[in-house]
């Protein structure tokens, strides 16, 4: 089978497509060819990616790209490719255009292809905030009522609708599933409101300071990179009836207070590198942050056999095992050490 | 001030512009000019519109109007203009386009123009549906999650989420009214699956046959054509700390039985205009109905002072004084004689 994936050299579509080529096949049908559609080409960290004969990278806005899938058979779709949080609150028609226009391409141009492809779209828990007429519980659910306050969650919230009614026409066989905040991301900081949840961990962790602009009691639904792939790829698996409906789910979530995930730092990594995390308001990214859910559940991802981590230390002991390179020598003693006192 | 009604030569739309026309004023400001957006000129029936010299009728395509309005001044927007939904179930682009295109073009006309007008959104009730994750409750509230099961519905709940986003950034002042199903409309069918709410009255009442195509036992939320401007314009005038939030609020319905409909049809105007209803059933429509709510509350617009009809034989009344010519001498003085009896 051909899969296409959107966003396919960023950081969660690049893992997706090695865990899906160390996997071979999806739904029991092997994976003959892999598009990687971004706007950037692979890194340098995914060379391997780019070696394997499987995988075709295509460079360039998807909007402009949407014009050839019309002619092209895919028979799965990963569509990820976004503008983020940040960019979308300071970009109104980058937004737009990267978001909702790109999406409302990519569904037309495979329903043109007329192949019926299943394809997963990545919504985001943005989609939920406060509204007047609408407080947000304390833990938002499968079926809450979403009312984002931020642009990007109106897009994810957008494209969820049509994602489900291209569905119910037939044109494609789509799934919503919203990610928690994906962490502990490697690299720089992007333009995500969210950065923060990966630089105050990655950050310390590579020896450097790095800065809080929330306050630590600060709640919010996480999940780490492996566990935001699996999701993707059971949701991907999944029947309708299994979804139980065209409706979004959420994908499972660690619900964690910034100062836990501090507390996991520390015990994970020593007081020093705590140490290094200095708290610091910033006034804009605390009032997008107040529009979020500050917990998730996720029943039907539950039912799907997808469940939270445990702990917010393992996602830090995801992190230094993914990308030692990127970690002090002393933090990675400390994380040994840490593991061998829990009997791993 | 100046006030633009896309969709204003409709019959929505131009009710809207009468009853405008006759306060003079909205808000408390006067009104200068009037601007009735639309792809049809001023029906015969609305010359009355064409005469007043606030008037101004713009006929085009909505989608291609709003490139003159990224230079204009509008400080009211009444946007109504809409494929309705046995459209858009038919023909899946022209709704994409009709909806969704000529929505996103007109709020980037007027956030382009930059003068934050106040807009108003004719959303609707379609936006309500069952799905298997979330079942419809037996009325829809405004806070009710809504998962539309036509694409008309989907359309109107991504601009809902639209008007809201744009709102949010201050580039209008927008708030969205879920319009009930509006009957009795006085002419022909229109391509709305719900089309023959208005044929079951407005036909017999002619001295003609109708269709019912689904069972009488369907339930369905309705407004007259008078309190759904009532609602349009109140909706307009209210600020956004009595709109309660950005969200979506539902106007108020009345809740009815088709059998209801029919029985007060045979009230008002008598047993042999109740007899010129067949009952045919069509799977079509029957299919569309079954998504749609039974019923609906308002409770936001019942602090804005809104009230629905108190029973059906006061929307079959408001169109037989509305449109004496297109009901027949019959039925006119049996109406006649109900409402003496009623102690009107």
């Amino acid at each position: 089978m051909r899969v296409l994936i959107t966003g396919g050299t960023g950081f969660v579509g690049s893992r997706l497509a090695r865990e899906l080529l160390k996997r071979g096949a999806l739904n029991g049908e092997p994976i003959d060819q892999l598009v990687l559609a971004d706007q950037f080409p692979l890194p340098e960290a995914a060379a391997d990616l780019a070696q394997d004969p499987r995988v075709q990278v295509r460079v360039g806005k998807l909007l402009e790209q949407c014009e050839a899938f019309k002619s092209e058979r895919f028979d799965g779709v990963f569509h990820l490719a976004s503008a983020v949080s940040g960019e979308c609150e300071a970009d109104f028609e980058l937004g737009l255009r990267s978001n909702l226009d790109s999406t409302r391409a990519l569904l037309d141009a495979l329903r043109i292809a007329g192949h019926r492809p299943r394809l997963v779209f990545s919504s985001s828990v943005a989609v939920f905030g406060p509204d007047a007429s609408n407080p947000m519980p304390p833990l938002v659910r499968d079926d809450t009522l979403p009312t984002p306050q931020t642009s990007y969650g109106t897009h994810k919230l957008v494209c969820e609708h049509l994602v489900a009614d291209y569905t119910r026409k037939g044109f494609i066989d789509g799934r919503s599933a919203r990610l928690m905040t994906v962490t502990v991301r490697p690299g720089r900081p992007n333009g995500a409101a969210s950065s923060f949840f990966s630089g105050i961990i990655r950050e310390p962790l590579a020896g450097q300071e790095a800065i809080l602009p929330v306050d630590p009691s600060v709640s919010h639904p996480v999940s780490s990179p492996a566990r935001t792939v699996q999701g993707l790829i059971a949701v991907f698996e999944a029947t309708q009836e299994q979804m139980g409906g065209r409706a979004a789910l959420n994908l499972p979530a660690l619900n964690v207070k910034v100062s836990e995930m501090l507390d996991a730092l520390e015990a994970v990594a020593g007081k020093g590198v705590r140490a290094l995390v200095k708290q610091q308001p910033d006034p804009t990214i605390q009032r997008i942050v107040a529009g979020w859910s500050k917990g998730a559940v996720a029943a039907r991802a539950e039912r799907l056999g997808l469940q939270p981590e445990k702990e917010f230390a393992d996602i830090v002991l995801q992190y230094i095992h993914d990308h030692p390179g990127a970690v002090t020598e002393q933090a990675r003693r400390a994380a040994a050490d840490y593991e061998r006192g829990r009997g791993h």
